[in-house]
Formats: structure tokens, C-alpha cells, sequence
């Protein structure tokens, strides 16, 4: 196979969690030469390739170009950011040494405030923003999880419909990821938060999975009254057209009854004790609502008791 | 020391958790007749009697009667109920064989709804309630810990001051528990639960102990946001006078800040592996309140995560 866009050749990856290592290898499966940061997952990889375990079968990469520094990958075209938020500010830090002056940088991370840190510090023309509809855990060092779904919906940070989120969205097609770019990034990432909210809270904080949430009648309507809290809030966003929330909640709750005990990353983070990325995915949203005069009395309650539990260093 | 009122003269204690425990121990020390009904701490306390350990000063009963069957204590001047409320459903028939036409049943059961199910089985004219403002948990078998507070305010079950509860509220204060007798004993209940329903659930879900919780500004102020709920469904329930809300929290946030690093019972229900009293502190108020045309969102959202972590049967 060959790269299908040769404006975005050389790739790297940042956060090479199940996110990261699973659109990576994506992409090098496709014919693009993908460079991964990695922490966990670096000599393993090193000695074995990657290994991903997928619903749409199976597959190996052997060789894979896994790094320690960022320094050591050099510039590239385009960088996929998948760090977890709460590592937000490792992020410049870590990008700064693989963009010059033609990189596109796009963030496929959580919740808001992403694409502004990178826009700060490289300039709003390179970042574009990306939602993952992705339920991906990580295995053994060296192989990932693809548990369902996959699909990205990527844009342009400053706003617009533009040929190279275009050509980005292609580019994950042809590679098997199904990815349209949308002209409004901040109401997909609105819509994506009406998932998140709910879901990667509600089971962080009480170690149930999405499928007993909504087997249990009480929580299955407290779901739903935390997406109608969420879709409220993203409706005074000036967004360019309002999300539909009854028929936006029953879509989403519809798509959650497919994932089988699907437990969402934030889930994960807690059980294994690592911080939960709280200002991506409640405190940023809460603010914006706060902005525009909105009470979010159930998701404001939901974000003081995941608080609660955080360690502090 | 001899019994103050001849009328109560045997006493029966069921439900000896720490409540029964160290109401029973307090009332035998003052020269009252004691019978507990025990279960777990039968033979520790045949063998080497009651030991209560106390900040008003450590006491020990080394002849204590404990019994392992209504039937086997027979008929009391007055009965304590002191069972937690999720074994309701068998408190008729432990509290039965106690009964006879003179029998006082005074239950100090946290919750609403628990002098209405003794009304049913033996007549409103029989019944009080209790609020126990009691800080007490079990040690080991045998012990009983008193931590702190320990005052009751008792009424009538079917409301007005009567001499009678004026007479035991005088049999308990002579014993060394400050007791106040009250007309209104559904509004000393809700007093109660703006403090149960906030502390009881918050603490059994996060598993945090009060101190910690106020220590934590959100979860303080969520503190407070559910205690404005309760207040506001209590002045809905016809009361004798409404709950001075802003007042009454401040007073009992006060007080709450006293109670070093205090584990509420439902904490320690859960941590446990019992069930927690939610009927009676969460559902019973939230029909009530909902049987007014009056929404408690947070209490509800709280109730919902509470009785999705119960084990069931």
C-alpha cells in the first residue's frame, strides 16, 4: 500500500496511549511512515511491533519507528496528538521539537481547551481538532485493544471548512478510519461531550461499567438528565446550529446499548490510579456554561465528587 | 443508682447495633432493667459483659442480659428500636412478643417511615420516635464506641406533647443522655435528615469520611446545595413551622466540623458489604417530597448512584 496524500508523508504521534497506538498504526498499516513517542509501550514495540486486536480483525506491525524524545523524531508533516489531558502541560513541550513551519498539528484528545494550548503556542493556522468515536483500551505493552467504533470527525481550530481538514479526513478514510471534516469543530466537540460527560464520569466514580449504568432504570434517567444538562450548555455556545438534544440523546443512547460492558477510559484511569482529566472534560465545559450565565446542577455535582476522589501530588 | 420512673421499669433494646448498644448501656448504668436482643454480640457479651468506650469516659456492665429471641425476654414496659431500617421487614415480628397493652415502642431508626410501620402492627397510640444525634460505632464484639454527641429528641407518633414522651424524655436525661421531648416529630425528622441525607449518602459513595468532604470546597458547598433541598422539601410537609433553612445549615455545618473525621453508619455499611438505609433516608423523602410537587435533583441523582452500587439478594 502506498500513502495517499503525500503532503502528510511523515507522521508522528504523541501520547501513545490506546488512542495514539491504534490510529498509528492505522496509518502505517496504510503506507504512511508513522513515528510514536512512546513511554510504556517503547521496548516492547522496539522488540516485538505492535500488536493490534481488532473487531475487524487482527493485525501486526513488526516493524515500528518508537522514539523516547521528540527530539529524536525531528519535524514532520502532521502531528496526532492523543496525550491524555491531564498531561497538558508536557504538551508544548513535547510537540515544539516536530513542528515547522508547514506542520499540521491535530489534537484527537478529550473534551476543550486543547486546540487553544496549541494555538497559543504554534499559532492558530496549524491546529486543527479531532473527536475520536473510539472504544480502544491498552493490552500488554505492545499491543492494543479496538474494542468498537473508530470514527474521527475532524476541523480547522479557527472555524471553516478547509481543504486540508479535507484531505485529513481522506486520508484516515483511505486508511480505514472512517473520518469527515466538519466546518464547526466546537459543536462536534460539544456533541462528543455529551457522551463523555455522562459516561466517562458516572463510571469512574462508581466502577460500573455503560452497560449496568443503563441496566439500572434510576441511573439510565440520570444519564440522560446529565446529556439534556450538556446539550443546554453546548446551545448558548454560539455554535453555527443548534444540537437537536432529544434526538441526539436517544442516538447516543442507542449507540451506547451496542458497547458491550464497554468501560470508558476515564473509568480505567481511576481504577488503575491515575488522574482523570477533569479540566478537559468538566471543568473547561462548566466554565463555558458559567460564561454564558447556565447551571449545570447535576454535572457541577458529578465533577465535585470525581474531584473528591483525585490524588493530589 | 434506681430507676427514675417506675414506669419503665423493663426496658427491651432491639436492633443492638452502636445506637442500641449505647442507649441500652447508659439507661442499665442508671439503674434501669435491660434486656437487648443481640445477634452478633450474644456471647461476647455473656461472657465478659458490655464495655463502653466513651469520650465522656469509658464504662464497663459486666452482667448484661442479652437474649437471642423476642419470645425468650417476654413482654417490656418500654421497647427500643434501634434496628437498622433495611431489615424492616422484620421488625414486626421481633418487636411482637414485647408488646402488651401498656408497651411504649420508641423507635430511634434513622429515616421516615419507621413509626408509621410499627402504627400499622401495634396503633399509633403505642408508638415514638427518636432522633438520636449520636456519633457511635461498634468495636469489636462486646465494645461499643461512643465518639460523640448522643442527645435524642423524641415525640409522639401521632404528634402533640404528651406526658408520656415528657416522662422519657426524662428517664433518658437522668440516665446521662440530654433528651428534649417535641410536638412535632416529623419536623425534628427532616431536621434530621438535612443532615443524614447529605452526610450518609456523600460519605458511602466516596468513601470519605465528613471531615474530608468539608475539607473540599466543591463537595462543601454540594454539602450545602443538598441540604437546601432537604429544607425546601421539609417546608412543604405542613410542618408545626417551617425549617429556617439558611440558619439551620449553618448550625449544622457548625457542628459537623466538630465531628473529627466522623464515618457516618452508611459509610461503614458499605465499606462493609451491608446494605445501606436507603429507603428510609432516600426514598421514603423523595416520595414525600415528589408527593408535593417538589423536585430534589441532586438528592435524587445521589440516590440513584447510591442504589446502583447495592448488592442484590
Amino acid at each position: 500500500m502506498v500513502a495517499s496524500d503525500t503532503r502528510f508523508s511523515r507522521i508522528a504521534v504523541v501520547g501513545a496511549g490506546a488512542l495514539g497506538l491504534y490510529y498509528g498504526a492505522m496509518l502505517q498499516r496504510a503506507g504512511h511512515e508513522v513515528r510514536f513517542l512512546l513511554r510504556r509501550d517503547l521496548q516492547a514495540i522496539g522488540r516485538s511491533g505492535l500488536q493490534v486486536r481488532s473487531i475487524d480483525g487482527d493485525f501486526h506491525l513488526p516493524r515500528v519507528a518508537g522514539y523516547a524524545t521528540s527530539h529524536a523524531i525531528g519535524s514532520v508533516d502532521l502531528v496526532l496528538v492523543g496525550l491524555k489531558t491531564f498531561a497538558n502541560q508536557t504538551m508544548v513541550d513535547l510537540v515544539a521539537p516536530l513542528v515547522d513551519s508547514t506542520t499540521a498539528i491535530l489534537t484527537l484528545q478529550n473534551g476543550l481547551g486543547n486546540e487553544e494550548l496549541l494555538a497559543d503556542a504554534f499559532g492558530v493556522d496549524a491546529v486543527l481538532g479531532g473527536i475520536a468515536f473510539l472504544c480502544a483500551n491498552r493490552g500488554e505493552p505492545g499491543t492494543v485493544l479496538h474494542l468498537g467504533e473508530g470514527r474521527i470527525r475532524l476541523g480547522e481550530a479557527k472555524g471553516g471548512l478547509s481543504e486540508r481538514a479535507t484531505a485529513l479526513a481522506r486520508l484516515f478514510s483511505l486508511a480505514g478510519v472512517p473520518c469527515e471534516a466538519v466546518a464547526d469543530l466546537q459543536r462536534a466537540r460539544w456533541e462528543k461531550l455529551v457522551w463523555n460527560i455522562p459516561f466517562n464520569g458516572l463510571c469512574a466514580l462508581t466502577g460500573k461499567n455503560v452497560t449496568e449504568l443503563l441496566a439500572h432504570p434510576p441511573c439510565a434517567r440520570l444519564v440522560e438528565s446529565i446529556m439534556r444538562e450538556v446539550v443546554t450548555a453546548a446551545n448558548y455556545q454560539d455554535l453555527s446550529e443548534p444540537l437537536e438534544g432529544a434526538r441526539f440523546i436517544q442516538k447516543m443512547l442507542a449507540m451506547t446499548a451496542q458497547m458491550d460492558h464497554y468501560r470508558p477510559s476515564m473509568m480505567i484511569d481511576r481504577l488503575e490510579g491515575r488522574p482523570l482529566e477533569l479540566e478537559a472534560i468538566y471543568a473547561i465545559p462548566l466554565q463555558r456554561a458559567q460564561d454564558k450565565g447556565v447551571e449545570l446542577p447535576l454535572i457541577d455535582m458529578l465533577y465535585s465528587l470525581l474531584d473528591l476522589g483525585e490524588v493530589r501530588g
